[in-house]
């Protein structure tokens, strides 16, 4: 089959919820609009953003990082070693690889240093795996931001990310997830810095194909610890129907995108518990930049411990430190 | 393993979604229980309704129309002959058989009589089999029970049933399906009989396993046409997330159900075109019994051909009909 846009060399990269098919460099066009695209209509950044790119070492996140540079944003990469045996120091060295090859110095943090490595974090968390180590890396990703003035913290969640939360989040009328999840998560008033999600158009098997192709050696196995982590089953739900009705998921999460905020806000009931309250994305945030209208909610202000923004005195990272320490 | 109820029989049917597994005889008692908790807490229908339930053969309309008898209602079933080959005449004599061992004599209206056999119905019409099939006996539904003074219209879905349609709804974000989803819609005031779903509460499997342990004999082959349908492929993905999260599926659809009707109703877009905004379940109704508050729309009037309520001068059955009989 020839490339459907310069109908001259071969196609590389079937897309079949675009009707399209692409030889390798029509697709690295095709993938770079997608993503400008994605990052002009949200208005995620702007060319005097700096920004802080988490990089885990997987293929979303290295790509994420070459597409910004490649688009000539000022990026400096963050990695957060977590501390899993072998697998994190195997992400580490890709990170550091990918960073080295380009002249780059990523940021790095230590867990094990910190104090806090994830597989002992978890036994004292109430909470599934991937939600304290969610916890535990956002902390960091604004922490180090705030501390080191850059304007936003990208991270590599493509479109099959984003449409299973979202599907999770409808499956349990989540109130607080739902009218929090987006794209761009403003800055907010007490510390938090810009959250932008630059790759929410691209799909897990685009992505792939453009750091394949553009020979980015990134880490190809799943984290150890997430194997039973339920949004892996929302993405296969999600399988299920993309393959017999290609497009389904781009136009569920668009779809949600084009939705009144204030409706989405509406839906579902309000959550009990305070972990619950604050959500994945921790506090909310004022809607200080952009389209978006995340809806802000009042917190306690600074945290004893550490001085993060926090809804209790102390933050929630703090209390699972001091619970790991103690141990 | 024992019945968790009567802690002596021995278990016959496991209900992981329900932390439960009981004996025949107690899985019949939370059958009729879920069943009678699913009419009463949604007002579905009163004692004094005159119910008009719709078999076509298949267990989940066999069984509802044994439940409604069990619970004291007063019923006569409605067989519509598909005119499918085959699969119709095999479902036909279910129908006869199990109405004939109860004392029943259900009415039948035979498609091929009527000039709109299914297969050839499909032909002609520019939407998915399935939906011009729901089009037809919706028709059927309504116009047998309105001639003949039925309160009510009961039709077998399930609880998977609804969910799968809400998936769908929401991957679509259809406004309009989305604000009349419900297992109540009442009357209208243009001769619109009110239409129920008592199943609603209990699972195809749970359905399954009552028809099977109370030996009703039902046809077990899935309609030849409807092997594409959309709605088995939401299904599916709800039956992977269901198998590793039971209750998930439950939880979705009940959440759903306590959801403000407003907010539902100012989800999605409103559709385009006429078709679209008619919907799955025919001109919308007036909020005149029960609890629901699904909202009412304007049509026009009674068709000029049939006098059923129709959004144009003909309805839409009898268009189909006229472009069917036309060739």
């Amino acid at each position: 089959m020839k490339c459907k846009r310069c109908r001259k060399a071969a196609a590389a990269v079937d897309l079949p919820s675009h009707h399209s098919a692409f030889c390798p460099d029509c697709f690295f066009l095709f993938f770079r609009r997608q993503v400008s695209e994605g990052i002009r209509k949200l208005r995620l950044l702007s060319p005097d953003d700096r920004v802080l790119v988490c990089v885990s070492g997987g293929k979303d996140s290295l790509v994420l990082w070459d597409m910004l540079m490649e688009l000539g944003y000022r990026t400096e990469g963050l990695h957060i070693d977590l501390g899993i045996e072998g697998y994190s120091d195997r992400s580490r060295e890709k990170v550091l690889a990918y960073a080295g090859a380009r002249g780059k110095e990523p940021i790095v943090v230590d867990l094990r240093s910190e104090g806090v490595p994830i597989p002992d974090a978890a036994k004292h968390a109430r909470k599934e795996e991937c939600s304290v180590c969610g916890t535990v890396k956002r902390y960091f990703f604004n922490r180090v931001a705030a501390q080191r003035g850059f304007t936003a913290v990208a991270t590599g969640h493509n479109l099959d990310d984003e449409a299973a939360r979202l599907l999770g989040n409808l499956l349990h009328w989540d109130r607080d997830h739902l009218s929090r999840q987006h794209p761009l998560l403003p800055e907010g008033p007490e510390g938090l810095v810009r959250k932008v999600k630059p790759l929410w158009r691209v799909s897990e098997m685009e992505t792939a194909a453009y750091g394949f192709l553009k020979g980015i050696d990134y880490v190809t196995e799943e984290c150890p610890m997430s194997r039973d982590a339920t949004s892996l089953v929302y993405k296969e739900a999600l399988s299920v129907i993309e393959e017999k009705m290609p497009g389904t998921r781009r136009n569920f999460y668009q779809g949600f995108l084009r939705q009144d905020r204030e409706v989405i806000g509406s839906l579902g009931v309000p959550a009990g518990d305070e972990e619950a309250i604050r959500g994945e994305d921790g506090p909310e945030r004022e809607a200080a930049h952009g389209a978006a209208a995340v809806p802000a909610a009042a917190f306690a202000g600074a945290c004893i411990s550490c001085g993060a923004p926090a809804y209790t005195e102390t933050c929630s990272y703090c209390r699972l430190k001091e619970r790991v320490i103690k141990t």
